[in-house]
């Protein structure tokens, strides 16, 4: 089964940073799109598109054959598919319900499981690439459900990423993003104790990339953020709150496989450091300055 | 000054996997260069292709204009340059020392100064990019030590590699590469620990490096090692004892310094638990095996 552009309406809930720009690039490419979020003043962007406010998640449950969500934490994903005027109660029968929020892939594979009770096609899409890869419609996305499901959504998650694979069933898109945030974490305290190295015994940082960057210790994360901890810029791509929030639940569902993960345990307790010094609404980069801060940040002094 | 390729004989020590490449780049590019190395058979290659054999280390630094060193352990470093016979006593005034070993900053330093006591020129210059690298003449070479020695002997250095860089005095080098060592250490633990996850959650780990491999959580690692660990591949690119013996010089070098380096800790006490386990001789991807050692490495057989 392939949907109908025209005869296909889609609900999206959650139009933060991220939501706003993967719903505007639905509407623009012609679907009529339906929208709810916590704060309403958030969809005033959308609206002027062309996107239509509904008052309730309910009622745009009601209304719409696709509804997309992207929210904060599980336990909102939870409230809004599982909790009384929730999706499941509300949407129609073949609806399809994609959560691209990123949650726990037992929460998943359970909306999964209630969704196909009351006749509705669950898919989990958590998506990397962050506001720029949402603004440009270049987000990667993975997902987790039945193909058939993954097969017939495909056309409008190919408005908002490019990278896009179904990666198992229920819940596997879940824990692809885990893979990816436990790569992530660990590979940011190797930059930050590299470049504090660096500052430390003197070196020129910026100079110290230029040899280390494009080899065997070369990241996305050495390239793009280690700069950023140079300049002193830690300004939010990624926040440090949303990184915790990524990491509590990936410890999580480590435990429950019986998996060590001492790596992603000691990021979790250095960004818990961060956080309890006021560094949640800084970009995941300021980790850099947990390992300078006996010290005056400004290293050019230090040498 | 500029070295005259028909009038400077190059000393070479330490001609193992590395060495034995890079010092025949030196002599297919017409210079005349002498060899030492502890087991005689492996400069056999060489000396066909041209080299000279020299019974000991002092009598090869006495007729050499050049000297470069490539050998195992900060010991044999010190042994090489400050011991009874070794070069620095050996050596004749004007001739430039270049250590290659991956050795420690301080080591590199009190060389330096011992040299410039004798009128010898010392530079640390550290490579990275492994035996494929020194093969390919595209090494990354993180040279410490006076701007004007690195120059007279650049012509030299860029017969080995491509990325070429005075970090800075005596030991920059070395503290270089120690960063470098340090990103990957770290970087290291986040790669096994997103695959041993995605192996445990019963996701095929090939189609999750689709879906991560190109994103925020990308790296050097996790694009060339993880479809190693997947295949169950752990011949050496790069060895755990080395990892271990750069680690330890690194782990020492922080300390003076005062600097944390939590990150780091961990991959030493992680790739120690491999070393007993005599995984000494494999490649660093094999510390994925620790994270699945309760269960059978087919991880087929798992999901």
């Amino acid at each position: 089964m392939t949907l109908d552009k025209e005869k296909t309406t889609i609900g999206f809930i959650g139009t933060g940073v991220m939501g706003k720009s993967m719903a505007g690039h639905l509407v623009k490419a012609g679907y009529r799109v339906k929208v709810f979020n916590r704060t309403k003043a958030r969809t005033d962007e959308l609206i002027r598109l062309g996107a239509e406010w509904k008052d309730t998640v309910g009622e745009l449950a009601a209304e719409c054959g696709v509804i997309i969500t992207m929210v904060g934490y599980p336990q909102d994903v939870e409230d809004i598919y599982l909790g009384e005027g929730g999706i499941i109660r509300e949407a129609k029968p073949g609806t399809y319900l994609i959560d691209m929020t990123t949650s726990t892939p037992s929460l998943a594979r359970r909306i999964f499981a209630e969704a196909r009770a009351k006749g509705l096609l669950a898919l989990d899409a958590p998506v990397s690439g962050g506001d720029v890869g949402a603004r440009e419609a270049r987000l990667a996305i993975m997902a987790g459900g039945e193909e058939a499901d993954f097969k017939a959504v495909l056309p409008i998650l190919n408005l908002m990423g490019v990278n896009i694979v179904l990666q198992g069933p229920a819940g596997a898109g879940q824990h692809t993003k885990m893979c990816n945030q436990i790569a992530i974490a660990s590979g940011m305290i190797g930059v930050c104790e590299a470049m504090a190295y660096a500052v430390r015994a003197g070196l020129n940082p910026e100079v110290v990339l230029k040899s280390i960057a494009g080899g065997a210790a070369g990241s996305w994360s050495l390239s793009n953020l280690a700069p950023r901890m140079i300049a002193g810029d830690f300004e939010p791509g990624f926040y440090v709150k949303h990184m915790i929030k990524d990491m509590v639940i990936a410890l999580d569902s480590a435990r429950e496989m019986g998996l060590m993960t001492p790596g992603l345990e000691l990021a979790k307790s250095l960004y818990d450091k961060l956080a309890a010094q006021g560094a949640n609404e800084r970009g995941t980069q300021v980790l850099f300055k947990l390992y300078l801060e006996e010290r005056p940040l400004d290293f050019r002094a230090a040498r």
